[in-house]
């Protein structure tokens, strides 16, 4: 096992991509003077001259904690992700990503290309020790508290190793970012029986049950997944893209019909109006933007992947959240959790 | 390819499990009575005396086009399928089945133990000429007109050329039952590029693209599931399944908060009260007892799974559709389309 020696000699240092985005640079620079301070400082890599125009509306101190690194190009959101990562080393993600992996920042935070994002991040940032596989990290805004589902992309072909290292990589990020103790780990499958589910799951069931220092409840259907039935929901990364766009789509249709019924004649919307101060309240607790976007667990140095329609609100989230990881030594604490998962794992091919 | 004779001269039987589901054998018999006529005859599998003091109250003529098949034992919700389905041929869901495989009726209609349902119409059901692996397929009643879905939960795992069977399938169960001209088929993936997705998808989507007669949009992703993309959402048994269940807990889980919001204040409860007429549309709108339930392609004589908790409108739905497929011969369509589908699918192994 190695002992990672703690270096927190420096304030925390966030690398945030400010030209990523649909209200980029705009929100992403406002998003950054929400929280920079002097013990989480921003770093803004994109265009210098178009960042410091948005930045003369920062007053000091703030100011005095944000600085810029000057990136002239932009990956957009319809360019090939590995090939616009390759090609654009210049660009404000890829060099979002340079930065952490000079040892110049400690986290990275993108609202722009996710899948370019992810690129950036396996290509510039290396995988933390013994871990095959990084996997995006989602918080489900549920009613009480948030739910982690892992993985929502990251990856699209997996083997049980992989979901093992998932559970534990986000029970640690549960526990010690989002504050939640000894948090529960649920199995997406068919049924909630161990024997249900496919080949993958029957033996990632397996693996899960047998691991030190996870609290594995067992599996969980697909209705668990928004029910608070547990903290951490671990699946691979196609079912986890397809239901957390499912998700988001079907929550958001209802709220949709909802206001459409509320327009249908002139009771209903009075009737509208006078919710609208209740549902306002329950539209922000299940809002996404509280914790910023997905986290890719397993590179040195988080990736914060934002939603592309981010407003400065879930860019300070994201931010703070990602400040909270680095201060919490994350990547020395997932380390540490896989090397106690012991031999079985590490003696698994790639 | 082989050419089925019709063979309508008697009118369209459909066999219900009068002891399947939370409200059996009332609202099962109820749902019967709405529905059957000199057209559309019922055969009630069950404990005979029991049924019998519910028809009771069916007048005639009514009442004249229901029969009751004895069968006195029933099949519980917490049993296991195959076991259950093996040592209980005396079972209303088995008699069922076997009133269907004797040629007695066309199609069977069970809100019992959904897996028991599939396995007793993989034992006692033959699939039809050509297929390799039935589908279920659930219709999701989405704002504007229902969206198919398959396969739900048939098969966790399935290879390309399966979810080539079910996409023609679902195809025509969407023309020839529910009226949907020329269906567009989408597959489901984690982006919208034909090279998006794991080997399985890749693979399927090469197969419907190349598939004759199949109206083929393309990739959809798990958002476009609601939003009325296409008319026919394809994927494996795992991921349907995981979505169906998501979808149904993250509708009524907002609904149930919208409630709630609506019960904060005086002024919300006056503002609920006011809406509840448009409310109580949209609900109706988005009810899955609309279609009655989830339809087992595939096997000689349609399986309707319909909710355990189906009210007699969902059975009476449930029927209406069976009796369409019936008198529609959906199983010599289903075998000419498998047939269609050529050699390429013909050749490959099962």
């Amino acid at each position: 096992m190695n002992s990672v020696a703690p270096q927190k000699k420096r304030p925390t240092i966030i690398a945030l991509d400010a030209m990523g985005g649909d209200y980029a640079p705009d929100e992403i620079v406002m998003g950054a003077a929400a929280v920079a301070g002097p013990s989480l400082r921003i770093l803004l890599a994109g265009r210098a001259a178009e960042i410091e125009r948005h930045l003369t509306q920062v007053p000091e101190p703030r100011r005095g904690h944000i600085r810029i690194v000057d990136a002239p190009e932009v990956i957009g959101f319809d360019e090939e992700p590995a090939k616009a990562v390759r090609s654009k080393e210049n660009s404000s993600l890829v060099a979002a990503c340079s930065e952490v992996a000079a040892g110049r920042a400690d986290a990275v935070v993108s609202a722009g290309n996710t899948g370019a994002a992810m690129a950036a991040a396996m290509l510039k940032l290396r995988r933390i020790r013994g871990l095959k596989r990084p996997g995006l990290c989602a918080v489900i805004p549920t009613p009480g508290r948030p739910t982690l589902f892992i993985d929502v992309g990251a990856n699209s072909q997996v083997r049980p190793v992989h979901l093992l290292e998932f559970a534990n990589m986000a029970s640690i990020f549960a526990e010690d970012v989002l504050d939640v103790g000894n948090p529960s780990v649920g199995l997406v499958s068919i049924g909630e029986e161990p024997i249900k589910g496919d080949e993958l799951v029957l033996e990632a069931h397996r693996l899960m049950a047998e691991s030190p220092g996870l609290n594995f409840y067992g599996n969980v259907e697909g209705r668990d997944i928004v029910r608070n039935v547990v903290d951490v929901v671990v699946t691979d990364g196609f079912t986890g893209n397809v239901c957390l766009k499912l998700m988001e789509s079907t929550s958001s249709l209802i709220v949709e019909e909802v206001k459409k019924a509320a327009g249908r004649s002139l009771m209903a919307r009075v009737g509208g109006l006078l919710l609208k101060k209740e549902l306002a309240a329950f539209k922000k607790s299940i809002d996404p933007e509280e914790f910023g976007g997905a986290y890719l667990l397993g590179v040195r140095g988080l990736v914060v992947i934002c939603h592309g329609n981010s407003s400065r609100r879930a860019i300070a989230s994201a931010l703070r959240y990602a400040g909270r990881a680095a201060e919490q030594n994350l990547t020395s604490k997932l380390e540490q959790r896989l090397a106690a998962i012991g031999p079985a794992h590490g003696a698994q091919e790639a």
